[in-house]
């Protein structure tokens, strides 16, 4: 076959989607971080009420009533909010926004995977710089690089520390390009960003209702940022990017902050049962503000262990990579999910 | 506010959303060609028994059970098809895929006004060939030109004309880039070019549900080709791009062909008594093999027309554009929508 792509996207791996076994395969899936319980009933009340009208036509631009709602809850003006296809299209639509040939995009590495394969997908220029050993962000490194996005996730992934605000304040004040604080798993954090969107004008701060809210089959995420700021990100996002269905139940699940800080507060109660459980077994487990622990096995067979598990139907997370290949990543799934995984791994190591 | 934009985009028009009144206005809607009838009631049904373990978890990658449904009603192998968050998110995609700073987009004009927004986004180099004042297709002038990406509308917008297949295959034939055939409205046509993308390796067919399906609301279209060309796609679009409700309700909606037709059977009809009654009123009415008539008053006072019908809560479209100001698109709407809307010109024309 003759060759129709870019070079850059030739050269792209092919991909490979995650594992992701079809529903109703009686397995225990602790690998994607998913909210282990389900969203809020007036979500299925959502469903059961939709008017068809609202299938029939375009849905708002701008997901209106998710907007709002977001509002109420951040109390911050609906302005100040866009909303994707997912927190995965912001940072898409951020980066076609901001970056090209001549423009870096800066993170800390380990993180999210996506920002190296978005930045690829872009032909930007890409400069990873390690956190330390004990997550301590390398502040100066990333002021002097000065990118022209800059990616923090906070709480990060596969790590699950949180970045210091004063940290991130120090990069917003000193970066002259956008910085971009991925907040996917805030729900399960002590503290968050937020409050930096009005005190800088280059602070964009992205969430998502895949984790806190149990809601990652709808691909509803947003950001919050100055409206000059989104101004230039909705020039790059698709003109109806969001599913008329998707900001209805998005609407009604942000809404109900009680059934979602009270799934929250289960799975963080059953975080800290399972870090116990796992210390118990002699793994090192990194402290973790989200849903899921990283964590090392007493002895160097990380990969082993994730096979062995798998096969018995408990998928966890391994990363073949250097700095991770010796560790694995474990959603906090519920008390029974974590009990079945600790006993199979007490007959592992 | 410092300037974090690249210099196309900054350059970028403010997008401008398409004027989508909030449902329930008391408006007759003819200026986005939504299908005036509501989906198959077999999507109801989907949403009113959702399995709320399909929200809580990441979708398919590959929205495998729309790929398999649209598999069996177009007789074409499922790894043939991509899907996308609409049909817009495709073209996208073959956008960030194939095209850069080196390399042209090409396609015949007036039609799709987002093929310029995307290539303007991509920093791509745009070579538009207008159509002749009859709209035969200027077959010799796009195969010099050699795009890196040919979009064909067909049947186009505004124009409402289908391209002939011949015309097609041969610039599937002679073309080096990718041909895209943007078959957005073929289900009101009496004929498509399927086909070719087994003729073609280099030929991509892209559907949408938004509008033969009664699902602008959803967000879902799809793509047909060789699966090669399709792997460079996968690489460039989303991992989880589309949601869980959609799949379901999309699958319910393809599946049910014989309330697809029966509706597309009925605007057909509707589009035959409009077109003719406007030919009574003394416009001048293009041959449509779609769902809306591109129309041109007796007076030359189109965009008059526009403000005095958008007065009476009729919303029809104008195009502020060389070639086309002096011309309104209508949606076919249900008979009594059509006959307000006629009701209402003789008042005026």
């Amino acid at each position: 076959m003759s060759n129709y792509f870019r070079a850059n996207v030739d050269a792209m791996a092919a991909y490979v989607p995650g594992e992701q076994p079809q529903p109703g395969t009686p397995i225990i899936k602790l690998n994607s971080n998913e909210n282990p319980y389900p969203p809020t009933p007036a979500v299925m009340e959502v469903l059961g009420n939709f008017d068809p009208e609202l299938l029939r036509r375009y849905p708002h631009p701008f997901a209106q009533d998710f907007r709002h709602a977001a509002s109420q809850v951040l109390g911050i003006p609906s302005n100040w909010i866009i909303v994707g296809n997912g927190s995965d299209e912001l940072l898409n639509v951020v980066m076609r926004a901001c970056t090209d040939l001549e423009r870096e995009v800066v993170y800390p590495t380990p993180t999210y995977v996506l920002y190296s394969t978005l930045t690829q997908m872009q032909s930007a220029r890409l400069l990873e710089i390690p956190y330390s050993e004990d997550y301590q962000l390398p502040l100066e490194e990333i002021i002097a690089a000065n990118g022209a996005v800059t990616f923090i996730a906070s709480p990060n992934s596969p790590s699950g520390h949180i970045v210091p605000k004063d940290d991130l304040r120090k990069l917003a004040r000193n970066l002259t390009g956008v910085l971009v604080i991925d907040e996917a798993y805030v729900d399960f954090a002590e503290e968050n960003a937020l409050d930096l969107v009005q005190e800088f004008e280059n602070v964009l701060v992205i969430r998502t209702l895949s984790k806190g809210y149990s809601l990652a089959g709808i691909r509803l995420g947003f950001g919050i940022a100055n409206p000059q700021l989104l101004s230039g990100l909705y020039k790059v996002k698709d003109s109806y990017n969001i599913d008329a269905i998707a900001c209805a139940v998005g609407t009604a699940a942000i809404s109900d902050q009680n059934y979602k800080n009270a799934c929250v507060a289960k799975v963080k109660k059953s975080r800290i049962k399972l870090a116990q459980d796992l210390q118990k077994l002699g793994f090192q487990v990194w402290e973790s503000h989200t849903n899921f622990l990283l964590t090392q096995p007493p002895q160097n067979n990380a990969q082993d262990i994730y096979l062995q598990l798998r096969a018995k139907g408990i998928l966890i997370r391994y990363f073949p990579q250097p700095r991770l290949d010796d560790k694995l990543r474990i959603t906090v799934g519920t008390d029974e999910q974590n009990q079945a995984l600790v006993s199979a791994l007490s007959l592992i190591v």
